[in-house]
């Protein structure tokens, strides 16, 4: 047990807590942070008070927003004809990243995990068909993460579409761009070959 | 630019001002955050501000803590004729740490630096040599960084002390424990061999 005066104590121990942040880099946060002036510290912690309150999920495709609907569905410049489904909040940032894709979203917030017992009622899927009632959704991507979770959870998805005539697509796998291929796993590789277009 | 809803995007944009924290950090700080419970939230904002308003610095020592003097300076086991000089509150916790050291800490909360532009009125010396008055003390442990500023801060206060009749002495250099000679530097590997002793 280090010695601290017992308020930094007690910021180490929060800091800690938080995903990546160490020992070490919860003292140095901590010590930064008591040499802050006054105001900044207010703003640190107001910042971190509203991002919980005033952040809710869009009413339209979960996403996280502070207005409902989010910016994204509310939006007159997107196709409305297209869907990109996703696990997370975290992922509509990267997919806005690529500047590719002018659709919308829909974040499943979770996939199904039978080992997590996490099934398909649990995340929302009933909400994407909701959207695709309507008929003016041509095609869904499904975006959900390359991995068995995931993979299933495009599989249960695509399943329930296809019938109502909406295309389900998958996004692609393969080698990252800048990867070597001496370092990709087997398994990618076989996707990437399984995958491959005539140039 | 990413796109987040306002109050994330600010969020981010605080966590990526505390060192250390890059912006992928720093989302993933701001997600995380977002996804835990209010009180949980609510916690964390509370301890930021109350290691900043609760924490001071000791009439005595200078180091940082929550109640004046400190629990160091005000314990009754400590040696009180040792007194061990750092720059800084997080050095008190690495001395700490070593289990060893028993006597009292001065945080001088910097070291003299020209370059940029502090000199020795700028930190606590003038509060080292009041403690230092009333015959006490018997030995000043110099234990600034050995770096420039930090060498030059202790020669200046071994300058001030050995007048009074008091013991001044200096951290050994030397190569680390559990370090590889091949890769020390030719300063700190001098430094071993000028402290060598006989064993």
């Amino acid at each position: 047990m280090d010695y601290y005066a017992v308020p930094i104590a007690k910021l180490v121990e929060e800091f800690q807590k938080l995903p990546g942040i160490g020992h070490k880099s919860a003292q140095r946060l901590a010590f930064h942070i008591i040499n802050l002036p006054n105001e900044k510290v207010q703003g640190l912690a107001n910042s971190i008070l509203e991002a919980k309150q005033k952040t809710k999920y869009c009413s339209v495709c979960s996403n996280l927003t502070d207005v409902d609907p989010c910016s994204l569905c509310s939006s007159t410049s997107r196709d409305k004809s297209l869907i990109c489904v996703v696990q997370d909040a975290r992922d509509v940032v990267a997919m806005e990243r690529t500047r590719e894709f002018k659709g919308l979203y829909h974040v499943l917030q979770g996939a199904i995990s039978p080992m997590q017992g996490i099934g398909p009622g649990d995340i929302r899927i009933k909400e994407l068909l909701k959207r695709l009632g309507d008929g003016e959704v041509k095609e869904v991507i499904l975006a959900t993460n390359p991995n068995v979770e995931g993979e299933a959870t495009a599989m249960y998805i695509s399943k329930l579409i296809k019938p109502l005539g909406i295309k389900a697509t998958r996004i692609a796998h393969g080698i990252p761009v800048g990867g070597d291929l001496e370092y990709a796993d087997e398994v990618t590789l076989a996707k990437a070959i399984e995958g491959r277009r005539e140039i």
